[in-house]
């Protein structure tokens, strides 16, 4: 049995990224970059009008001279190739190419207009509500660096530099297999000795919110040259596959014999983790395999510690998260050895987090994870923790 | 104009649900339930073992007597309906039905088997790792309320308790009409005057992480007549109008003449915020319009202060974000007035979060917010914060 920070630390070293790909810009949100990306245009292209206004000479503007004759108007999207004179201004709207010659828009709020002729308030200094070009990015600068994640803004920045589509690390499949005799499907009543699959769901949910694919092989049964049958399956359409169920010491647990046996070579077998202690990781060339047991809070804080993790460091947008101080509302126990992740409802009050018990922190309660929204971690040398203590814990999703 | 607080308190005020739907379990993620959901089962629907081990009657084991015979083994997923007697021991794996008469089970790891003789190493007491019928959840009990935000563990539950599909409050389809000559499409050169259209993709990725729908109409022309068709194609068919664009006072900024045409009612038609002031807010029956500036840092603050409100309000998960302090690494100036919104970078320096400037918080300088983590706000009252001070701050995204 090792420790969670060991498991995590051997997950890290030993998951690499499965290549890159190129998506649609539309499909490249929350994904993370696998190149700089470089501009190939001065932004903005020329100097633009911040406001709507008149562009005017800013040296034309004098004490004694603060009317000018207006020319014509130059809409956004328009482009003047005149030039502007002494005495001269030009209508211009938010967007719109200031005209050469002109190097200062005046604010149509600002103005006096009396037929074709404006009026000024003051003299008006060089530079004023233009944009000049380049100044965001110019010709050749890096826009977007490599390893960036792709947010709303990104995507914003790509599409105003002409990039429809770009190159990110690839998202993992994650193949799913589920045993265990006593499961049946979703819609099916229950039969004596039966209940219903809820794992599939709970992780195929979990793997959505990573943004990684899931491929599910349904309730796969208790046999051994079945379950051999769909891992080899699993391996060749997936980079990371889940089994749930027959991870433990039970005459109908196969999954380590099977992984041994496809020659799959185990990094760890045992965490010093409560709920969550049969897990096993493994790996097949550039496959991972992680053996969960099939109770439901099991699945979900392993799910969380371990295996969204290493599809993250498969998408390259890994991070570790930061834990914060909980103090305690209630009295927390649980047996020294393992760190216990206890499923808690963490309030806010006045300003300081508070985590208070929810129920039963059997493994197979998955009624209490739905009343947690955060968990808190009894480390494993402590077997309680009171009222008013902390303990470090987190939010869930 | 009026207080950023007033307009956020306009919009949750006068934007309702626009009604449920029934969603499969797997497309409900994220959504919010519009029903209680009942338990029709017992959870679990017997006595289940919770460990590998055997089952015996508790009060079979006395000083004088702790060995048994084996009778068979019960798997996960049998039903046996026979009954335990004195002198009995059966097999049991994890999740297979405790059988009548025994009340207990001794984990495998701690007896002794020879051939079909199982000896215990002590006493045992009743209930010893045995879930019992209905511990989690009875039949007519509560097992999910309505409100409840569905998250992967209630995915779970659901699952569990055989709902394959549930009733949940509808997301909105967003429409987004983006004007402007100046504008062309990602995938063209930049002629003169003009440049891409970014708010558009911006627009969509930030629908998608709200979880909402996006209807987009592309380009529209700056002609009274075209934005006009477009908005009432727009109002058939979504339930939130976004224009991006044409919001301001200049001679082609049509929005508001065309929405108050179509006998739109404006509920404001600017806020005391840097960047997005020009931002107005209608309604139309229950359909909402939000109209935008067309610079990307307005289209973006403004999506994530109001219309991100909105959607979740329609979706009935609006939660009040929370501000936390964030100390200034850098100084930050503006012009009183408005609640100005500084994009930041934040970084967690000994546990304090420290926020330091990135670029031009000019409306146009997209590439700023793409260095960003989050925003600090400079209060309206306040033109300037010095190094060492704290202002409210958050995380994007």
């Amino acid at each position: 049995m090792i420790s969670k920070e060991e498991a995590l630390n051997l997950i890290l070293n030993t998951v690499k990224p499965i290549g890159t790909e190129t998506v649609s810009l539309e499909n490249s949100l929350d994904m993370v970059l696998a190149d700089d990306i470089y501009s190939k245009d001065y932004l903005p292209p020329f100097n633009k009008s911040a406001m709507d206004g008149y562009a005017i000479k800013s040296s034309d503007t004098t004490k004694e001279n603060l009317t000018f004759n207006i020319i014509k108007t130059i809409k956004a999207g328009d482009f003047f190739n005149g030039v502007v004179n002494n005495g001269e201004a030009y209508k211009i709207m938010t967007g719109a190419p200031v005209p050469a010659g002109a190097d200062c828009v005046i604010q149509i709020e600002k103005v006096k207009v009396n037929g074709s002729k404006l009026t000024v308030p003051e003299n008006l200094s060089e530079g004023l509500n233009i944009i000049k070009k380049g100044e965001e990015i110019e010709v050749g600068q890096i826009a977007l660096k490599k390893n960036q994640c792709i947010r709303p803004m990104e995507i914003g920045m790509l599409a105003s530099l002409g990039y429809s589509s770009v190159n990110v690390y690839k998202k993992p499949v994650v193949g799913l297999i589920i045993t265990g005799d006593e499961l049946v499907d979703i819609t099916n009543n229950l039969t004596l000795g039966k209940i219903r699959n809820s794992n599939e769901h709970t992780l195929k949910a979990l793997i959505a919110k990573t943004g990684a694919k899931s491929l599910s092989y349904g309730i796969i049964k208790d046999e051994k040259e079945v379950l051999k049958n769909s891992i080899k399956n699993a391996l060749e359409a997936s980079d990371i596959i889940i089994t749930s169920g027959g991870a433990s010491v039970g005459d109908y647990d196969f999954t380590s014999q099977v992984l041994e046996e496809l020659n799959c070579e185990e990094l760890f077998s045992s965490v010093a983790i409560k709920p969550g202690k049969p897990i096993s990781f493994w790996k097949f060339n550039n496959k991972y395999i992680f053996s969960l047991p099939g109770n439901p809070l099991s699945a979900l804080i392993t799910f969380e510690e371990f295996i969204k993790p290493a599809i993250e460091k498969i998408m390259n947008k890994y991070n570790k998260k930061e834990l914060f101080p909980v103090m305690l509302g209630d009295c927390f126990k649980g047996k020294t050895g393992r760190d216990k992740y206890i499923l808690v409802r963490i309030e806010n009050e006045n300003g300081k987090n508070v985590a208070y018990k929810i129920g039963s922190q059997s493994s197979n309660a998955l009624m209490t994870s739905t009343k947690a929204n955060g968990v808190v971690i009894l480390p494993k040398e402590s077997n309680k923790a009171n009222v008013g203590e902390f303990l470090y814990g987190k939010y869930l999703f």
